[in-house]
């Protein structure tokens, strides 16, 4: 497993669709994708996951999701305000690993 | 591990407080909870995940968490549509069970 060859795709306001084909041209070429996203974004990471897993790349497959909170980020009152976040690691599945 | 004393919380609208004491009740009693949710409801899930594990339950830890897609369900404009699902499961640490 080479760790070089991982793409990051940080989940916004975007429409899902852009996020799905972020993520799909990646895994295409093999590489393995991490989905991260914080806070009411968090649904639409899991939702893009599900789009390209079960639509675009049949033959990739989620290999692990973690959940975790960010610290440290100052809200309109001044206070520090802790995020959720989550990250989903999308990877292409080892049997229909080819080499082109 | 018997799979009896695992409870179950489906999260919704309701405020996140209201999840997070759900949870904590079951835990402090030694049980595991499994937190369900759907579509918007998904960051919720992660949020009350985060809030019982770091602020009110310290010794119970985030056992897995998965991702899925629930089918079948009929839109307005009367066709099928998916939702994207998550369960977290939560559980009392090991290092910290005691016999009572």
């Amino acid at each position: 497993m080479s760790e070089a060859s991982e793409a990051v795709v940080l989940i916004g306001r975007k429409p899902t669709m852009n996020y799905v084909l972020a993520t799909t041209m990646p895994l295409s070429e093999g590489k393995t994708v991490v989905l991260k996203a914080r806070g009411r974004a968090i649904s639409k990471a899991v939702d893009v996951a599900q789009v390209v897993t079960r639509r675009f790349v049949q033959d990739a497959e989620i290999q692990s999701v973690s959940i975790g909170t960010e610290e440290g980020r100052v809200g309109q009152d001044g206070r520090p305000r802790s995020v959720s976040t989550i990250e989903i690691r999308i990877a292409p599945k080892k049997s229909s690993a080819k080499k082109k």
